[in-house]
């Protein structure tokens, strides 16, 4: 019927599977910080496509965890904020990034693989090849 | 030269990719109870081809996370253990299943999307589709 390992906590697997999916949880890592706008959100990560982030966005919004929120100001401001949900995330982040800096070090062969396994996920996708050239200004 | 964003803490992304890679949350979920033969693996996690399971066990040992131990019995016994590193992870297991237990409830819907997302990932993987049938007998 599913193909959730039943045995296994089902909801570990969903936590897992959310977080997972790749530049899903460099979102949820900027949006710890507070609300962000799409432009905002382009910049920080530098390297991903405005499709592919609009997609993530719609996926988180459609799972709860973000909330999309229409500002009444002249011109009109979208910004993105993590819901109640999305801000219980903060223990599995800081896990997460303690975790990475105590046991991590990106070498060069490793970065090669994050490489090609991007570009073959964003052909998947059928995602157009531009990319945000804007600098990461606000992230200093 | 790496498409890691590098304002954004690089070594939180490796620790999110490697989590994130699909079945790998669930063979450590299972490691933290303590080590397991190939064959106990493949029970508990019900639904994973013995194909993607040695991958993954292969791309975690060559992460310094598991560690396969060829012990000197008649016959010869093979154990999969967390190292150091490994059991490292056990804070992420945790937060994960915890925000999981109090957020997530599985719908007919979303098992439905993780399987088609389950069968296009095999098919990529171009993995057989036999599946291990034992019952799950040691998950009780």
């Amino acid at each position: 019927m599913t193909r959730y390992s039943r045995a296994l906590c089902p909801n570990y697997q969903a936590a897992v599977n959310l977080i997972g999916k790749r530049w899903t949880g460099l979102v949820l890592l900027i949006l710890m910080d507070g609300p962000a706008r799409f432009g905002e959100l382009l910049e920080k990560l530098e390297v991903v496509g405005d499709r592919i982030l609009s997609e993530r966005l719609k996926e988180l919004e459609a799972e709860g965890v973000v909330e999309r929120r229409v500002l009444p100001t002249h011109p009109v401001r979208v910004e993105y904020e993590l819901t109640e949900k999305g801000r219980a995330l903060a223990p599995v982040i800081d896990a997460l990034a303690k975790w990475g800096d105590t046991w991590v070090s990106i070498d060069p062969k490793q970065a090669a693989e994050f490489e090609a396994a991007a570009d073959a996920e964003e052909a998947e996708e059928k995602t157009p090849s531009r990319r945000t050239k804007r600098k990461a200004a606000g992230a200093a």
